[in-house]
Parts: C-alpha cells; structure tokens; sequence
C-alpha cells in the first residue's frame, strides 16, 4: 500500500553502502571507533529512513540501525538490516554485547541539543565522545549521480514555478499573494513540502519574494535578502508590499524533491525596469556567465568569488554587492543538497578546491538603499571540466 | 518604512517585562544567577524581536539584550534597551564589568546544540550551567490576554480555511491539490508561512491532509496521524492519494499569526459518510462536547484523558482510539504557543492541573485500519469557570 504512494525513488543500496564506507573511512582518520546518528536527515542520508530510531556505525563491521517507530516504513525504505527496539534504552545491551562502546565514539555536536546528548551518555554509560559533523558534512559534499538526478528533479520544479510566475505576477500584487499562488504551484508539481537547513535558529521559507524596499532590509540570517515577512515572530519572507511598474520583484524560490533542494532566483519586471537596476542585472549576469566558463574542478572558490567581486567593483558596485552596510555576507554561493546549507561556501574566508560532483547554488546580488534589490542565482554541478547548469531556465530580466 | 510592512502588533513593553520577571522567580526558585538565552523562538518571547543576538538575563538588575544584526529591525521591534555588538565575543567583557558571570547560569539545553553551548562556555570564560528549558517552558505555559488576542486571530486563519474547503474538497482531487490551495487561501489571508515545533527532528507541516489508507499509516512522530507526504525523506503530509465518495478526508491545519499557532482538524466528505466512520464521528464529538462541559481551572488532564478514554471503551472504539497498535499515542491533547509543542500534555502518564491562561488542542480521533482516519480537534483556552474555544468553526462533519 505504501508502494502505491511513493513518487520517489527509493535510495539504492549501493548507495548507502557506499555512503557508510565514507563515512568509516573519515572516522578511521580520525581515530573514531563508532559513530552514534540521531539527526533525521543524516539517517536519511545514511539508511534511506528518517523513521524514529538511531545509526550506529562501528568503524568496523556492519552499521546497525535501530528503529522504535514505525518499522513498517522503515522495512520498505531502508535496504539495511533493522533491529528493531521498543525504547531507545533498549540499544545499550545489544552494543554491548558486540562490544561496540568502545575506545572514541562521535555524535552530530552541530545539530545535537545539550539535553539529548547528556540523555544519549547516560543511556549508553559511555561518555568519551567527539564531534562527528565535519566527517558527515564532508562526506555529504560530493553528489553521486543518484543524487544528482534527484537535485535534476528539485530543479524541475523551481523552472516549473518560474515559468509559472510568468502568468501569476502582476503589477498591484503583493508578495504573499504571489507567493501563495506559486509556491502552490509547486507543490502540485511535486514539491516535498518544506526545505531543510541545519543548525540552530536555521529557519527557512520555500519561497522569498521581495520588492523595491523590502529588498532592501537587512537579515538577520547570513543571507543577502530575506524580506520583511509579516511578522517579527518570523522576520522573514513575502510581505503585503505591492508590486509597482519598473521595480524588479525577485523571486527566489527553493525546489524540494526527494529530500534535495535546489534554490534559484530571477528577476521579474513589471512594464520597463527602472534604469537604477539595469547596471546591477548586467554585472550579475555577466558574474554568471564569466564563472560558468572560467570554474572547474579544481578552482579555488577564492577565485570566484574574487572574479565576482572584481566585477562589481569595475561596474562601481561594490558597495551594493552582496548586501550594503551591516548587511553585507562574506559568500556568493553555498552547497546544496538534503540541506541548504551544504558545503561548499563560495567565499573569500578560506579556500575551497572545487571538486567534480559538488554542487552549489551561485547569487550575485546587488542591493540599492532606498531602490531595491536585483540579482541572479543558479544552482551549478561541478564537473572536470566545467559548471553545469541545474536548470535550464533562462536568466533574462522576465518582463511581466 | 518597515513600520508600513508591519501588520502585526508588536509585543508591548509590560508584556515583555512581565514575562522576564516571572522568568527572574523561577530563576530565583531555582537558584540560578544569570541566564543566557539564545534560542530565536525563546528570544522573541522575552524580547519582542528575534533579531541575531543574545539575552541574557540576571537574576537581579536589568536584562541584557545584545544585537549583533540587525539593529534596524531589533530596535523597532524590542522595547528593551539594546547593546549593539560586533561579534558574539564582545558579550564577554561587558558581562564582566557588570559582574554577570558568577554563581550558576542555565541555558536552553533542550535545543542547544552541544557545539554551540561548548563555544559559549569557551566565550564567556565560564563552565558551570543548568538546564533553563523548564523554567522557560512553564513560564510561556500561562498565555497573557494579549498572547489569546494572537491566539484568536491564528484561529481566524484556521476557520477562514475550513470555510474556503467547502469549496475546494472534491471527489478526485489529490490531498495534496487539497492542501496546496488552502495554503495558499491562508497564506494570503495572513498565515506567517511556517510553524515551529520545539526540539531535535521536530518538523511539521502547516496542514496535514489524509484520506482512507494515508490516515492509518503510522507515524515516526509522536502524532496519531501525520500522513504519507510524497516522499520519504520527509515521511509525513498530504500524498498523491486521491479523495473518494463516503470516505473522510481529514484535514489538519495549523494557524500561525504573530508566532501564535493554532491546530484544527475537521472531517469533509464527498457523499455520504460510510457507516463505518460513523460511531468514531459520534464518539469524537462527544468527546469534545463533555470535553467543553467538564473540564476549566483546577481540573487535573488524566481526568480529561480517562473520560474520553471511557467513551472510546463504552463504544467499543479503545483499539482505535488515538491510534492503533504501534502507532497509538498516549495523549489527546497538547499545549499551543509560539510552538506546537508547549505545556500542558493532555495525557494519562503524568497530572496537569489545568490553570487559566493554558491553551491546548484537543484531538479525539481514531485510526481505523484498513479503512482511514476520523476525529477532531478545537483549541480550547482554560478559563476559571470552563473551557473556550479558539475558533467557532461548527465541529459538524463537513459534506461537499
């Protein structure tokens, strides 16, 4: 019955094994005799379930996946052996007697809260533990194609949307207007719902549109734009401001399938866009269009982001680039996958040799005070010998 | 300029100060001299802003509020004074010079993540910490007549939806049609666009549409029913099920204004009900009906439980009730706020004595294998002499 409700593929097993095998390999570097898993999306990742239960990887021998519920869809959706408990204490005795509490364990410090951890120590009378995140993010960094072809169908549905969003925005409309006919859209199409950031306070909306002003308000979040919302409570989002002719309205929506997200913006206009932003749109599409020629495995994102910003400062938009003032971020481009904030960054900070199969959504964005906001971002999948574009949608200004 | 976009009341000073002297005695109760409050939700509650930053509150004299951005927004939004830093290192000297860092600190350690806290100790210099999680929790349990004014218009968003279904819900129609257009109608209607459920792995929807065999499918939360979704990697929502005659589509939505969640559930059916839904229907309604009459300050929730219990027993309906099998919960009720997870649990595992000013959902519903889902659920306030209701949407089976 369950079978009859599944639209998406189910992760391979070779898949998981070869994730797992990463996954031991970075701990046997670092000297990690078993990994404890609790988060939903790192279990995802490594047993195809997100059902209630922990991964427990020994650095040798077979991972063991405990689920407390429900083992009806954790049996369909993992190709991993399951034993299956009533509690979690239940796990204690079973690793103890295969001797895996041993030596150095590790546990996702990253997303972990304190509480659960200290719950985790006493149940397992173990506490000897270091953080496991860096290995999983690592691991997570590299896309194979099964991923890949997922992230290809997340995308889908973001070029869905756009071309959507040409009938749907209209002068006089608000953003949440717009906002609520689209993102229905998408989840007709396909979309999973909600999208994924990992981290404390690290909050997100499917779909972020912004215009003139609200544009132009500074995030609290580490992100160029992310509107007014419409309320404090939420800080974020579309928000009842109305669409005037020649104003850009930025529509930068996340697509979400099969648990991958893509994350892509364009610039819609109303009647003729205003000349302040004509500058603006040119530098980021020529920022575009320089980096997917120029980026290939084995470019630093230094560089990139340096070409970028090299860019913005020939065009004398350096003060708008990536945010103004105190909303400036220190990036142009973040990974993407199961969360949205993968690795790689794209940032001058520190140095990151790009590598076949990451993949990663690239924004330059200018903000205006008092103006608005303008900007492109595409989603990129690095191979030897170049970016490939996630989507085909174009980048043009879409004039509504 | 933000003032125009805000259509939202800001929290009023006196709530603020209110909410952290309560904070203070629980503090005092506790034996705690400083807390460090980091969390946005925790934030938002004892500030009026969710801006970057940290507050930290000492047992006595003036609480600190530190912005690190942005302070356009947290100064509009928080009636407290503000000290703006750079960095979160720049807490440090000044709690020193004010004498803060001595005694016994707590933070949030149900949603700390252990990276987060270890960088904290490290910051302030300073080791010795509890858990504030409780204190917080009980003093947000009791919610202010401004809080039930948030409450209410959440719930207008709700009715509001329920009323737009009428016209939506159909014979053929996908949940997930279903569920995206109702979005969309409150959305624009003023939904804040997403809710928050505390803890790790605590994900939700903002409605949850079942139907037939996706209502009885069990859940890896700690939910009666959560639905399909369309892919694992979430696990839970509306599906690509479609509606059929005589059987109940439930739909379970989650208000959100100003941070304020509301939760509802109605049944529609296209047709006439099938016989077989119609004892639970009765018994759900009934549920609630004695629900509203019996229960009001000073009545402890086992006894709320028990009763329904006891009807689900005399009708014969126990296997079913909240649940079957592995996937029964043992709770027909829970505490509402800027959380779906707050205080009280309407359970049998442990005495709440309700007070005036809780706020709970209320969901009798039984899961029927191998046929579907059906039940209820209202918001009631606890006020000294009964219960209120959050919405007035009939609680009537809806026919379309």
């Amino acid at each position: 019955m369950l079978k009859s409700l599944n639209v998406c593929d189910l992760t391979p097993k070779a898949e998981i094994e070869s994730r797992i095998e990463k996954l031991k390999q970075r701990m046997a570097e670092n000297n990690i005799d078993f990994a404890v898993i609790l988060q939903n999306v790192d279990m995802f990742y490594f047993t195809g379930t997100l059902q209630k239960g922990v991964l427990i990887v020994p650095v040798e021998g077979e991972p063991l996946l405990f689920i407390e519920k429900t083992m009806e869809r954790a049996v369909y959706e993992t190709p991993l052996g399951i034993i299956p408990i009533r509690r979690d204490k239940d796990v204690k005795s079973i690793l103890a007697d295969k001797s895996v509490l041993k030596g150095r364990g590790a546990m996702e410090f990253d997303v972990l809260p304190v509480s659960v951890f200290e719950r985790w120590k006493g149940l397992l009378g173990f506490e000897n533990f270091v953080d496991l995140s860096l290995m999983i993010r690592d691991v997570r960094l590299i896309k194979s194609p099964f991923e890949i072809e997922q992230i290809r169908k997340s995308g889908g549905i973001v070029s869905h949307v756009f071309e959507k969003a040409k009938d749907v925005v209209k002068e006089g409309m608000s953003e949440v207007e717009i906002a609520a006919l689209l993102e229905a859209h998408g989840r007709i199409f396909g979309h999973q719902g909600f999208l994924r950031m990992r981290g404390l306070n690290q909050e997100m909306m499917n779909m972020y549109i912004t215009h003139g002003y609200s544009g132009t308000i500074q995030s609290h979040a580490d992100v160029p734009i992310s509107g007014a919302g419409v309320t404090h409570a939420v800080a974020q989002g579309p928000s009842i401001n109305r669409v005037e002719r020649g104003v850009p309205v930025l529509i930068d929506y996340g697509g979400g399938y099969n648990g991958y997200i893509t994350d892509e913006t364009r610039p819609y206009v109303a009647g003729t866009m205003k000349d302040v932003f004509r500058k603006s749109y040119d530098t980021a599409r020529e920022i575009i269009e320089d980096t997917g020629v120029f980026a290939r495995e084995g470019v630093n994102g230094t560089e990139i982001f340096n070409r970028a910003m090299e860019k913005a400062k020939k065009a004398q938009l350096e003060d708008y680039f990536m945010g103004y003032g105190a909303g400036k971020v220190g990036f142009i481009g973040h990974g993407l996958g199961l969360e949205i904030n993968e690795l790689p960054v794209i940032t001058p900070r520190h140095d990151t040799i790009l590598k076949e199969g990451m993949v990663f959504a690239f924004e330059p964005k200018f903000i205006i005070p008092g103006e608005g906001a303008i900007g492109i971002e595409v989603d990129f999948i690095v191979r030897k010998d170049g970016l490939e574009r996630v989507t085909d949608f174009p980048i043009d200004v879409v004039y509504v």
